[in-house]
């Protein structure tokens, strides 16, 4: 039998609805905190195969979720290129910006895979003890959300360091953008060779750019990895997940060449499906509807259900956990999901 | 001569291209600066009408505007119904949070008008010492913005508390909705009385919303303030700007019976010009052109002059300008605004 979120995928009907969640292994699961307090720093964990492997299986064990993500960030490509990251607590991630074009040039690629053996050493522990099931993603950022953190450094509502730099030092950017496409996309194939079975491409910040800059650093890069991916595993379905970029999201269903594509909460629904076809949706249950009250939280995901039945779609966030969610919350919409009726999907 | 703003809003030919900018009056003036540094905190010079009638005008005397927006705040809605705001330098504003339905009850609409006294003196005075081709806008932050940060307390990211109380409570944040509604109605029709020849409302968070939280707390109440000033003052054009709605602006503009509708940075102009059809458009530069090389944002401006040629629109764009913004880079865009082509405009 198929792995029902490898058949959503592919645009065949799956035995159940898939779902699993953004950040699905985190801060809000007891079990994970209590790993966390033993452990060092943030990083660290990351890099650390026994214990990433045991936090990626820590949401699997407790709620049958149809897909374990690699428990890993988006900030390791950055860290492995040779721009140091540390993670500090309750304020999030620093780097040492890159502020010139020369910062651009002394980035490493040749260093990537050996840095982030250990990466791959956690998915190849994962996929030996998954249930049979559940599927395996890796992920990556995308080249525009990742170079974003390495110009401004940390964090930020807007970015306008990074799309500041990106206008001021066009070439700079330009060749750190396609530095990053290629080292995604040999990272996300060597997980796969690990034993990935999707990949997600996270473009987390890809709304904060307008329209031609968009089309620049978010929807080429991302097309020149799926093609990559592909080209090289055609049976490794690829998820992109451009959050923010509203009616764009037509655009980038069209022409990424991706299986699937991750919704944001702000995504209408109807809109989708009429506009999105030929591809696997996944989303986009907004995260604050985990912290409210329960009847209208189940509605919420019937909603969504019944506004994707039919067509190839997985359940999930339109974005991460937030760390206060209560895990019953998430146990009871894994419960509504599998409650949901299974139709026959048509792309 | 009709206005050339009001032409535009009117879906008339006008004589050029109107534009102005949001926040044009503001901190990357060194003529701002230097009034604010000899005054006191910021709400004090929106409550100060000789004060914020210099501010309003200051941009349209350096560049020779097509409007001058009033100089005040959205939150000085909250803060006549007797929520408390301060505004921390550096920081942003501070607001007593709405924690309970009993917080919301003890709002007093009925001293709305009293405590605004001095923001319709700032519109008469600014209304009396126009240029003849120049309108003045009056303007609100529109419901659902206004009560996240009353819930909230400050500025945010997301506003996941607000999202959270939203939902928890969802009988008292309709009633806040509500009667925020009906206030910035009754706001706005005053500030028409005063002198304002449009209106604009502000949803700057509305693109944090899930589409049922974003037609119920965006969608409903704007259209419900758009008819009560339509229907008070029909002369009188109103524009929403619900920044960051995605495919949902074709819902907005379809719906709202606004005459303009702001679009922020991130919309692409050749599915708006498609998508949002009856409606003055208005935006959508991205402020961080400004800070970037000459020729490129001269560009920029050129792209958007021609995306929005031979339909209703006002230059403007997607966002405030930022503190950081070269004066010289507004006058440029001002110029070349002023050379591009009038074609007739066809709603």
């Amino acid at each position: 039998l198929t792995k029902p979120l490898l058949a959503a995928l592919r645009g065949e009907t799956p035995a159940r609805i898939p779902v699993w969640l953004m950040r699905q292994a985190g801060r809000y699961l007891p079990e994970y905190r209590a790993l966390r307090a033993s452990s060092g720093g943030f990083l660290d964990l990351c890099y650390t195969p026994d214990l990433a492997a045991e936090i990626t299986l820590q949401p699997v064990r407790r709620y049958g979720m149809d897909a374990a993500i690699l428990f890993s960030d988006i900030l390791v490509v950055p860290d492995a290129l040779g721009c140091e990251v540390t993670f500090v607590e309750g304020l999030g991630p620093r780097l040492a910006p890159i502020g010139n074009a020369a910062a651009v040039g002394r980035l490493a690629p040749a260093g990537l895979h050996e840095r982030l053996a250990p990466v791959y050493e956690t998915v190849r522990r994962v996929a030996a003890s998954l249930p049979p099931q559940t599927a395996l993603i890796g992920f990556a950022g995308a080249p525009w959300t990742v170079a974003a953190y390495m110009v401004e450094g940390e964090g930020s509502k807007e970015f306008v360091q990074a799309r500041r730099f990106a206008r001021a030092e066009r070439g700079a950017f330009a060749r750190l953008i396609d530095l990053l496409t290629e080292a995604t996309a040999d990272y996300l194939l060597a997980q796969i060779h690990a034993g990935a079975e999707v990949v997600q491409l996270f473009d987390s910040w890809a709304g904060v750019l307008p329209e031609p800059e968009r089309e620049r650093w978010c929807l080429e890069p991302a097309r020149r990895i799926v093609a990559r991916v592909r080209a090289a595993r055609p049976e490794v379905p690829v998820i992109v997940f451009p959050r923010g970029v509203g009616a764009a999201y037509a655009r980038f269903a069209a022409l990424l060449g991706a299986q699937g594509i991750g919704l944001d909460t702000t995504v209408c629904l109807e809109w989708a499906r009429r506009e999105l076809a030929g591809v696997c949706l996944q989303g986009n249950l907004d995260p604050v509807a985990l912290l409210g009250p329960r009847d209208a939280l189940l509605a919420e995901v019937r909603r969504i259900g019944g506004a994707m039945a039919g067509r190839p779609f997985v359940f999930n966030l339109g974005h991460g956990v937030l760390p206060e969610t209560d895990p019953e919350a998430v146990a009871a919409v894994v419960e509504e999901v599998r409650a949901l009726p299974v139709e026959a999907m048509r792309r």
